[in-house]
């Protein structure tokens, strides 16, 4: 009795038959012999995959189910950087559970990303409004990764000589953590102290946290002040919501401001996903790491929205980069931007009023009933002071329900917020033993804000649900994602992001967890863990994998960390050299600045190949000093190169580790193992290969996978391992539902087809447009792995017709743009993945190839090399509807291309944007109503 | 501590703020001033009303999953019409979770409408193809109530002058029960016989089944050739799944077939919402009762899909339609329409087989453990023989997991379906204490289908998640929905559908349990449900309330047949004549006549109101004959009669009862009580009043509530009350989470607001567009209740522009168009509801006078009357951008009216639609590929 259907059948898009049909066009009579042309033997695996068979939706819905009701979802009162919120329901289940929003990607194409990039510069309003800062990015992984990027930044912007950051003693542990582990490898040394008894030396910057970890507000002006006349920069880590009734970072004199939005709406998830923020006074702005939405203009002079100052981003600085950051938690801050538009400025008051209270209240009874409260002002949370009784007290709120958190053996924190009942507050007076009070009096404090906030329209019109879910129908109509068509993005492997994977990320017993609730109020999320990381390690051929990172950038880090850790373990303290080929991502040298490494650049041959003679020479170079090489596999060329065992083995001759980057790993499944080629480590993508939706710019989720040498080194698992590298101990564990699913549905079988079926894809669109375009790379028998690049440069040359022009025009004919000018400049490069049925590819290349031909309309001068359809597009309803036609081809030309049907034709909302004005003239936060005439 | 926010505030639209200035336009200073002119004190309720507090959203989500707890959920093998199926999450996230589905209006707007309409013409295409008949409808409530509608449909089309319907002794227990019900009244008589052996008497019409309530499959087309020779007609009630399998209905000759879509991806809901279906052969289709769909063409020439032949509706055909149902099931037929498309024919065979292959696996097993099964020839259900221990058994099997059905002492029904397992089966026999087999062959058998299925290319396309996820989203692009903005219709009640009010209706525990299921597994239902009940008679001052009809429809039929049986228990057998006023909804007349009454039409006055002495001459006319009255209040014309009170009194002097049409009850909620000012029996419309979404033209639930002396006749209540009016206890029970929350969610006090906001919002828009267009009807003071009738007339007499015009040029400044022509022709109605906020009902009134402003230049001369942007509405997108423009007006005016944003706005798909074309050339299903060249 067998299901009637598999998943895979509904993963993977095209049918037998049509992979049949696409295997003739590209020369195969098997996906068998297609692999075993494309994949170099000597690195092929042949034994099946240890992974159980296969599931069908309904038995992974029913197994998660009952994973789920492992977890007991307790009241969390523990707070520490994650607090109980309401998720409204018109956000949730149109953002969070809608694929407008979950499946588009990052808003690289801004003319087709206006409704995303909108709401997320709503989040960056929310947060200068509430910051008091001028500029805020949107957004960071998580308040300690923002807190460690705020200490970089200040380490850039500081004039101060010292190698000292300063930190509160009552600052989140795990910012701490984090701050610790990056400070470590960059030579800052990181001084937790009492900052107001201790601050008695000299420091570049220094890190402050009101409301504290202990939930104490304490006014810090006089402390920056101080900073400010020995040249060192201030961070004040602070609450959002807090910060809607307290003085803000900006009103203290604060350089720097960085915190989470997660209270905003976002679920606790056992720890993320949730965005964090990160704001700057002015002067800083082009400092700010993340990425940053800002206000530009289109070529008809319309206002636009489009990711600012990109120049700064890690592909185009590489190893001079500020950070390594590049996911950012897009869907997240999309969340909490739109509860603060739901709410507006008074609701937000009333929600912040009412934790405050609660945390009144239950401070008022605890001091009535005799106990002592070691927090003087205080927003919602307080610490109680009870000698030796601590853990009796939290088992015995547990058992009514609600979990606190000993600090140590003698205090217990509290905190309330927006979900606080009076049967909490009344559940944790019996928890310590006191009647508690009736009501209490609540005034105003002596560090209350004074300054208005949100006075921007948007924040002061949504707040009936029927305008809400307007608001965001209307934002998600403006853009381009995975529900309208393909997103043949080269490297970002935009595959379908199946509802049965999604569906458990919304139940409660996954969503309402706090990341320190008791592990006997885990198992079910322990399980998953445990599970996903064994399936993980199983896949890659790795030993140990570690789903901390909350973002690959966060996973190479974590990596190169490992590597580094291990060397110095051994003595060889001056390895510090990291090899990186020319075409590497430019998180990759990143990365290795960031984990204290000297980038030195391998070049590649004409193929495209890591040049094996240059590498011999850079380790001959750099032999005694060398820690490792970072190579993509296959290559960001898109190709299998058949020397990587050879890469592997030449570098550890030489007393290097080999870490593969894991950004391809959708052309290995099944077939290689980087484990047990020779790589030492990896970080995988569980939002490219492992199906987490890319959220339009966020969450991904980076493990870091290594052999067993490293795995003492794997964050929080080894005295010489760093704490951590996220926040939270499993990072961002709320979606791991995601990939656990996938790969349970799937089977070892259905995973390796999917591998195949995206080879099969990207061969076949190589081999149908190869006459069109020449295809750059190849590798075994003329064979592209997963991606193929399709080389613009000498059509480019001949006409002028650029790789912009081409990709602004694939939205007039209903498509994203293929990645652009990466790896190589003037270049697409298009990844079809195994999710795209032969239909949408056909479409695709029927496109690529009617493009073609208006090219070769502008090269015989059929139409002006300066008004074409190319370098128009892409074309607005407005501007084919318009009452004057001028150009030089008809508006059916513009707007229905290849005769495509008008029928529920995605229009993009603005016309081609001009990033550079934007640049020039930086306007991060909502423009005022009057900018709108 | 209280919640920092109501529900009630951000259901209602306006703020207070918004709602002073409204009230300033209407000319009182409150909503209590206003509600006190508006409402005649006559009927004013002023006590408080009796309800629970409003709870916030989270505490109502809390107190669901509470009572979710409290329903278990077994495996269903009960059968009898309710099978357990797997709903693709792709199906539920975007279509039944999916605002832009759910809360969409019937598509009397074909132009906005595209989207369902195909949709439901590939539901027309499943039933047409799996039955092997000509036409089908989109959709009946359920399949009892279309096999009852078979029945009048047969007593119509028969030359028989017999007036007994002769039912097969194997049908659902449900469907007599609907069919007796429906026939008692129109004199019809049922004989319920074994078919093959009983047959023998004259008969009009012969309903069979098959499979068999029983599980039995029978070759009736012996039987159907007799029939036929007798000039009988005959209804086949078939499973569509097994007639994946079976030979089909129409290849044997039947002339109708009926039956339920409900395992196609439907949960059962505790018995509902689902789509029933009713096909019929070649020469009846102009019979068929209920909504069709149809292909016509567009102004352009284009094909357009609309509802055909609605020349059949009962607003047109009133005390003569041939059958009283209006709304229909479309959100429940879209999903199963779209399980057919996802699995396409194969996908469905291989889920028929499983269910199949079960059944005979199980009943091997049974056999080899000397168990005597009843049934021979079976599909996915047999009927175990175990003399005097049903009840054992089946309590065994709840034991172990698995419902089962004793439909004596003697017999077990055990159905098979697309969830059952190894396990599931396992369980059975453990249940009969046999010990099963390994395996068993599975062959053909002999009533097998030999015409292919579903061969049109849409049923062959879609297969992968991402290809169904594009199809879903394509086509809810093309529709507008409330998602959109505002639906101003009158009568129809179009206001917020609150996502936690949608929240519970995908919980398993709400979702998947069989509406026989033992009652000690649904006390969670029956709490709910006995709670909802309570409530609505709370508010509408009656004392007994049945939520079993499953539309407004059959609450009417429910409420007239309590009347005609209260009449009949006092031996008044003559009473049956009704007294409908001439402004009355079709559906109350044709309602009546199903209920064996007589339509007596009394006359409206000049302002609108019921002609009190029309009225005293009917009632002394019909006086020993008068059985009731039935009127709507506030009447149709959306003003409160000033006489209802004295009106109610006339006709209880006169021995009648008083029928009130709840369809209004939007505006009476905590100001007045049916119950209370004179009338005796109501139905509630659900879907109006207490936020069901429309879902595009059905869900709908029309529960009816009575005063004391009628509550022993409510269905299944009583010994003369009639069995059932619809097919399940309590109807479409799984949608009664919504009215549950919103009344919870609400309060007396918010339910009180809701209304006064309603009324203040119709004053309003009466307000302000009373000197562009004269407002018909008014009442007290010049007030309207919750709607208002806009007259078109004189500027269509001046002017050549209809209210059709103007109704689609609405569609180009953004607008779903009020309702037409209804209840006066030649006028538009406009019901704004509470929800709608102040900047929407501003937009619609500005477009309102923008549009009069149109006309006038038409009136003027400045634009042709056959050549202007009325007349030519809507405007496609397609239209507006062609390479050429020969119109009077410019593009501008055709596209942006109004100075509107061209920034994400809504195109209709299609031109103006020509309806006569379609009708005289009907096409019903799928049209072939080539007509798409």
């Amino acid at each position: 009795m067998t299901s009637p259907f598999s998943f895979s059948a509904r993963h993977i898009g095209p049918t037998s038959d049509d992979a049949r049909r696409m295997l003739e066009s590209v020369g195969y009579s098997s996906l068998d012999e297609l692999m075993d042309a494309a994949i170099p033997e000597a690195i092929r695996w042949h034994e099946q995959l240890s992974l159980p068979a296969a599931a069908t939706e309904a038995e992974v819905l029913a197994e998660l189910r009952d994973l789920a009701s492992r977890n007991q979802v307790l009241t969390s009162m523990i707070g520490l950087g994650y607090y109980g919120t309401h998720t409204p329901g018109v956000i949730k289940r149109n953002v969070l559970e809608n694929p407008a929003w979950y499946t588009a990607y990052t808003p690289y194409q801004p003319e087709i990303s206006q409704g995303r990039l909108e709401a997320l510069l709503n989040f960056q309003t929310v947060v200068t409004d509430l910051t008091g800062l001028e500029t805020a990015n949107a957004s960071m992984l998580d308040e300690a990764t923002a807190a460690a990027e705020a200490m970089t930044l200040a380490r850039r912007s500081s004039k101060s000589k010292s190698n000292v950051y300063a930190v509160d003693g009552d600052t989140l542990p795990q910012s701490v953590d984090v701050i610790r582990t990056r400070a470590e490898p960059l030579g800052i040394e990181v001084r937790v102290v009492d900052i107001e008894r201790e601050l008695d030396f000299e420091y570049f910057g220094l890190h402050v946290q009101y409301p504290g970890a202990s939930g104490a507000v304490r006014d810090h002006a006089a402390l920056i002040q101080a900073a400010h006349a020995q040249g060192a920069l201030v961070t004040v880590a602070a609450d959002l919501l807090a910060l809607v009734l307290l003085r803000e970072p900006g009103a203290i004199g604060a350089d720097i401001a960085c915190g989470s939005a997660q209270r905003f709406g976002v679920p606790m998830g056992f720890g993320g996903p949730h965005a964090g923020y990160l704001a700057v006074r002015a002067g800083l702005e082009r400092s700010l790491p993340g990425r940053l939405v800002g206000v530009s203009r289109d070529a008809d002079g319309n206002r636009a929205y489009r990711l600012a100052l990109q120049t700064r981003e890690q592909h185009i600085r590489r190893e001079k980069a500020t950070s390594n950051i590049c996911t950012a938690q897009v869907l997240l801050a999309v969340m909490a931007s739109m509860y603060a538009v739901y709410h507006g400025p008074n609701g937000l008051r009333a929600i912040a009023r009412h934790a405050h209270d609660s945390a009144t209240l239950l401070a008022a009874g605890l001091r009535d009933g005799g106990v002592e409260l070691a927090t003087g002002r205080f927003f919602d949370t307080v610490t109680a002071v009870v000698p030796g009784r601590a853990a009796e007290v939290v088992t015995a709120a547990a058992e009514n329900g609600v979990n606190l958190w000993a600090f140590d053996a003698d205090r217990v924190g509290i905190a309330c917020d927006e979900t606080t009942t009076a049967a909490d507050i009344a559940a944790v007076w019996a928890a310590f033993g006191v009647s508690g009070v009736d009501s209490v009096e609540t005034g105003t404090f002596a560090f209350a804000r004074t300054s208005d906030f949100l006075t921007h329209p948007v924040f002061r019109t949504h707040h009936s649900e029927t305008a809400m879910l307007r608001y965001l129908r209307r934002l998600s109509d403006l853009d381009y994602a995975l529900d309208r068509g393909m997103i043949p993005l080269g490297s970002c492997t935009m595959k379908l992001n199946a509802t049965t994977e999604m569906e458990a990320v919304t139940w409660p017993e996954f969503a309402n967890v706090h990341p320190f609730a008791p592990a006997a109020q885990t198992a079910g999320y322990a399980e998953l863990i445990g599970s996903l990381e064994d399936w993980l390690a199983e896949l890659t051929g790795y030993d140990a994998v570690s789903v901390q990172p909350n973002a690959g950038s966060q996973g190479e880090l974590a990596g190169l960390l490992a590597i580094r850790a291990y060397h110095r373990s051994r003595g060889d303290l001056d390895r510090d050299v990291c090899l990186i080929p020319s075409s590497a991502h430019g998180t990759n040298a990143a990365s290795a600045v960031m984990a204290g490494m000297r980038v030195v650049v391998v070049a590649c041959d004409e193929n495209g190949n890591v040049d094996l003679v240059d590498l011999d020479r850079k380790l001959a170079e750099h032999a005694e000093r060398l820690a490792a090489i970072m190579v993509t596999y296959p290559s960001t060329h898109g190709v299998y190169e058949t020397s990587i065992a050879e890469l592997c083995a030449k570098v550890h001759d030489a007393g290097g580790q080999v870490y593969v980057d894991g950004a391809n790993l959708n052309a290995l499944v099944g077939f290689a193992k980087p484990g047990k080629f020779g790589a030492d480590v990896s970080h995988l993508n569980l939002h490219k290969t492992f199906c987490i939706p890319h959220g339009g710019g966020g969450p991904g989720v980076g493990p870091v996978a290594v052999r067993s040498h490293l795995a003492a080194y794997l964050p929080g698992r080894g005295e010489e391992a760093v704490k951590a590298i996220s926040a939270a101990p499993h990072g961002s564990a709320g979606i791991l539902p995601i990939p656990w699913a996938y790969v349970r549905m799937m089977g070892p079988d259905g995973l390796a087809s999917a591998t195949a079926h995206a080879v099969l894809a990207a061969n076949y669109v190589a081999a149908k447009l190869r006459d069109h375009y020449p295809v750059l790379y190849t590798g075994n028998k003329g064979l592209v792995a997963h991606e193929c690049i399709l080389d613009l440069r000498p059509l480019t040359k001949a006409t002028g017709v650029s790789v912009d022009d081409v990709a602004k025009r694939l939205i007039d004919y209903g498509f994203h743009a293929p990645t652009m000018s990466f790896p190589v400049a003037g270049t697409l490069m298009v990844e079809p993945t195994e999710s795209e049925d032969l239909g949408e590819l056909d479409r695709f290349v029927d496109a690529m190839v009617a493009i073609r031909r208006e090219i070769d309309a502008v090269a015989e001068g059929a139409w002006p090399k300066d008004d074409n359809p190319l370098v128009n597009a892409p074309h607005t309803a407005a501007m084919v509807s318009g009452d004057e036609w001028t150009h030089a081809y008809p508006r059916s030309v513009a707007a229905y291309p290849g005769g495509m049907d008008p029928v529920g034709k995605y229009w993009a909302p603005v016309r081609r944007i001009d990033g550079a004005y934007g640049d020039r003239n930086l306007v991060c936060s909502c423009p005022p109503p009057e900018a709108f005439a």
